[in-house]
């Protein structure tokens, strides 16, 4: 047992909070203006083209894609770090990097079930930063964390496949950029419960494909990154050839593309608390009231001491299941994904609650990235299978262990 | 003691159930497509005055205004299930009713305190619903809970007051249909600490006055309700008549206002909380998952009943502060008016947290109103005074019980 | 609504505070010495004796019971703030006062249902508080919580009843006072689900009755309270007419005995939570480290403000409950006595945690009632049907009000 | 970074394991069975002297102690899993090994800075679990969480040092094997804060120690592990050579022994929760009611999901602080030490609860662990420091890093 990160890592680590520092940090008001002007809402600003090219000249690409025919190859345990330190600065840096979500899962999923042709239309571009992509998955009707109630039908017709459902929160999908979507639907209802699905890929500009509007998220459009759309696809035709895997792997896919998606999420939260934590801490030695810092009040200290404590614990248990994914594969991991999942939202969620609170009103408005930072968190506590869900999942596991 | 409402009470909480039922619910759908499609994202949505004018036709109107010669005469403790009422619909109905914050306040500091000229110019719109007000006590600058940190000047200058500062979160004040600040500086930073500020009233438009912004609360702009501005006053000239009961007043003034301005905040969110809660109940009956409706499974029974157990408990120390401050005046229920600025919004908060989980994506986008009441429950935590600020003046005034 | 107690609900806590303080709080030292050197571990110390006896000279005596024929003739919104003094020192006002539980619950029983011979053998004893009595209800191989999982069996041969079944948790049952148990079991398990309970009256030192040992909670016996016995009932034979109200009536008469039951622990479960507070406001007052007392540092003060702010509600919704059994009835109170079961336990228990942690190892220790008063309050959170059991149920109520 | 066990632990583990399975566990019911048939209250039963030799038979002996000289060698890393089993028996399997507190801490001290003579006389004994020792730091007067309250004198008359005050919490004290006291107390007032105190030791039979009661922890004694002393020195004599270390050495050695003195708790506390985790999985398989196994219902599974998290992140941070200490040394971890100080105990605070609530009735009993097990997890949140103190001192260190 060994808690040290290793060359590689450290190194890594130094190249990328000087990125962060030089440029990153320093691009944070610029972007906010920037989205300020902009004129469509859902377009990314300028700079970050700029924050991509200079990623990209030091080498800080890709570094998510563990698979090095296309991306760093670097393990989970590797990336942890690095994607938490994107966590800092959520809305720059993990773009910046080419390491934001959606794309992420998207290219990976790509990169291991694509076909060579669909590699070369779709996840070449995305490499290269060119194009973004959405993952149609959740609809508005159903309880979508049950893969059972998926209402999105895929029929065959001859060459092609017909498209007909809704899906929403569809993040990225409002974007110009957001090219292609991979969209998850029924080929076969009356197949075995997880062979029913299938994934295939849509052209956003293919006919039938209606973007119906932005979904807010705690009243944040997330335009920039494209927010997150409902769609509705109506008679969507593309050819065959468009499916991914093959017909009825849609489940198993999915199941393949959570895992790694999830620890990304979890790894940029800790970066999130981390950012919050600082946040708090130069503004309660900083303000002051009734004569004292509000560093010395109160219950200040408990929140930054438990902050802290509760950071610690997250980020370690975020680290040892990357390492079980990199050692035993996903499934292996199964049990701690799931516990990051729980633990590492709730965590940060915590952690920005008292920085905010830290802040008074300036840490709710747009002066902070606190509220941001916040809904992030909280949303995260739904996106991907709601807390809920998986504790119930994890309970059943643990359960069985006692049993036998 | 006895805890059943009395007649007048039980028949005014059937007449706005009604006016509720049969024209605020249907009208939030028309009210949400009409902030969609306005051009000015700062005018209310001509909906709302529609609503104005059946509330008054309704007698529906002024009900907060204890002071007969204004308003609707009711004392804090007939007034609090009624403001329950409107905060289960809060974008509209408190505003559709002329009792919303934070004119309310307003209202009653210049009925209280205003000079026969303040009362003709400025009160008599108020009462009419024809104009708004604001309300600029909180500096960007300095922790405004203490108020001896206010740094706005108010000099005088012959038969003039020469107004500079910066204030922000003035909420209303980005309205175009907003008319007059009530503005807090000092007066004389040389006098006894809570005898340094006055208040003076300042028209939107007096030269000097420079609104820069609108401040978001956790993404939200509150747009329709004037937003919350960020308001520079430089060189602003307004007559000395135009200061509020006196010089030295400021503070006396401020805490006369602060009291019933939060209980009303705490009524309305318990039926925030009657809201969520109500919707919470709603969607598990419907939403299956695995194969059961959600209210089957899990968490999800523990979570109502815990909603309903705190909403009482909250209810009721609303309710027995109101009779107190109607019994033994606002000095008197100091204590209790500091509970519920605890109590309510962490009660409110906790449910509407649970409905959103409970609603999944649906929760935090904009087709339910759940985001924007959890952003609004969290908000109070922070505005008039901290939760921590209130907390530790509380426990002075328990601990000194205890001495003697 | 009026939240103020009438003229004689004043006059009665005045003569219970005088008491108190003239007579129980000096007690208590004296009561603790005598527990420690007492031979018998299950008996009553002679102090409590002397208790009594002032207090029923001054007439503080079965204020529980509403009917006059019995008792003071004192409906639940009158009692309770008496029992939640009595709850300051739980340990020796209740029993002082006649008024402990079981007996109290026993009292109200025999009283409602017994038949006359019953009522002069046991209650007429039972009010004077010459014996004790034990109620055996719970079993230690089922769930209790659910009534039909009762497997204690009462039989009927000729003119007895033949019992024979294992009960746990029989609070009181260890003491040598304590002359009679009722008995809860089945007399026909073919009967429909809630008639095949019966209760009958079986005096301690009937053949066949075997009392095992004393449970403990957390560490305490409550030995001079007479413990919480297992016992065992082999062939116990008793006759026919030692039946309460009738056979099948068992389920019907324990749901009848439960709702004060309930309510009376959970007023004095204000007082016991009254009494941690104010230990604690005295203990960070007088304790100085680091060069300043307690109650100026840190987190102190949030926990007193916290305390005050969740007393005043528990208390509140207990009053409210208490009026509603006085004027619709216990069922129609049966939403709000699930309520305060599920809330005061809970109160109590943060309140009395935090005045611990207050006291250091002190407060763990016999030196202060805070550790067994804490055990106490946890406890009732399992007492009477788990909390988990009660929010079931009320969501189970929440949930049908919204569905019509 | 590397998250496996190496080679040595996993046999050690294995053989611990063995050793828990075939003789602790089996003895934990004839411990019982013995304590409450013991004659002296305050005797270690006699099972534990046939596990003392078992377990040094299998040279299961001393793995708390690094240094070769003395015991077993092992690292704080090493060590750490190996104590976590232990505390899953924590009345047998730690003293069993001879590897429980206050004794470890205590022989650490001697092995370090206890001179030749002292070592043979008190540290080979303990050594070789012939005789038991206290630790007499804690003062009932006082919070001693700050060292400068500390009230003992210490004072020099020619060749001996006269000891007065009164120290309580000395666990262990009340054993009649307990050989021998290490007394901190001041022998110098006047010196700078942490040069005032010294440590020395105290044959336990010196005259003028008078050992006045054992303190309850939630009402239990904890006789069989020699309980919880208060002790009044008054005028004891003992030899200049009895100091340890040297004069004004007592505060920095006390410091020296408190950083393992924690992690061993916390390490036990993991195993704790563990036990408790395994005890709530088996009840809520086995028990029904309302028709299904209580597993299935409500919020059990939560709590067991819940559970499982909060342990891996608990265990995570122990073993990272373990690694820490080992290869940057106490000063270095102190941080981390902290951070497990404040987490751990709350952490198996929580689950215990849960395991209890799953149990009903049997949860508070003597029939479980788990009673006990919460009333030494509660107070690990004031021992060697109340939470409060930690969290301080944490948030200190926090805030300096970002103010450079």
């Amino acid at each position: 047992m060994d808690f040290a990160f290793d060359e590689r890592t450290e190194r890594l680590r130094a190249e990328l909070t000087d990125f962060l520092t030089e440029h990153v940090y320093p691009a944070e008001p610029v972007y906010a203006r920037q989205v300020e002007e902009a004129t469509d809402p859902w377009a990314a600003p300028p700079v970050l083209d700029e924050l991509k090219a200079e990623a990209r000249r030091r080498g800080l690409w890709n570094l998510f894609l563990p698979d090095e025919r296309f991306g760093a190859g670097l393990g989970n345990l590797a990336y942890a770090p690095l994607a938490e330190l994107t966590g800092r600065s959520p809305a720059l840096a993990p773009e910046a990097l080419n390491c934001s979500a959606p794309d992420t899962g998207n290219m990976e999923l790509l990169a291991a079930f694509g076909s060579p042709e669909q590699q070369q239309r779709w996840l070449e571009p995305l490499l290269a930063g060119e194009i973004r992509s959405a993952f149609c998955m959740t609809e508005p009707e159903v309880a979508s964390s049950d893969a059972a109630n998926i209402a999105t039908r895929i029929d065959r017709d001859g060459d092609h496949y017909v498209i007909n459902g809704r899906k929403w929160f569809s993040s990225g999908a409002m974007s110009p950029r957001c090219a292609v979507f991979i969209v998850m639907g029924k080929t076969d209802p009356t197949a075995e419960r997880h062979r029913q699905q299938s994934m295939v890929l849509v052209p956003r500009d293919t006919p039938g494909v209606h973007i119906r509007r932005g979904l807010t998220v705690f009243g944040y459009t997330d335009g920039p990154h494209g927010g997150h759309a409902e769609i509705e696809f109506r008679d969507v035709r593309v050819p065959v050839s468009n499916v991914v895997g093959g017909e009825g792997e849609g489940f198993a896919i999915a199941q393949a593309r959570l895992g790694p998606g999830r620890i990304h999420h979890c790894m940029r939260l800790v970066g999130m608390a981390e950012r919050a934590l600082e946040l708090m801490c130069r503004r309660v030695t900083e303000r002051v009231a009734f004569g004292r810092p509000l560093a010395e009040q109160g219950v200040i200290g408990e929140w930054i001491a438990e902050s802290r404590v509760r950071i610690e614990q997250a980020r370690l248990l975020v680290l040892k299941t990357a390492w079980l994914m990199d050692t035993v594969g996903n499934r292996g991991a199964h049990t701690e994904i799931q516990a990051i999942k729980i633990a590492t939202p709730a965590t940060a969620e915590w952690v920005i609650d008292k920085a905010i609170q830290a802040h008074g009103g300036a840490g709710v408005s747009q002066d902070f990235p606190l509220a941001v930072l916040w809904a992030q968190a909280r949303m995260l506590r739904i996106a991907d299978g709601p807390d809920e869900v998986h504790r119930m999942s994890l309970a059943r596991r643990e359960l069985k262990r006692h049993r036998s």
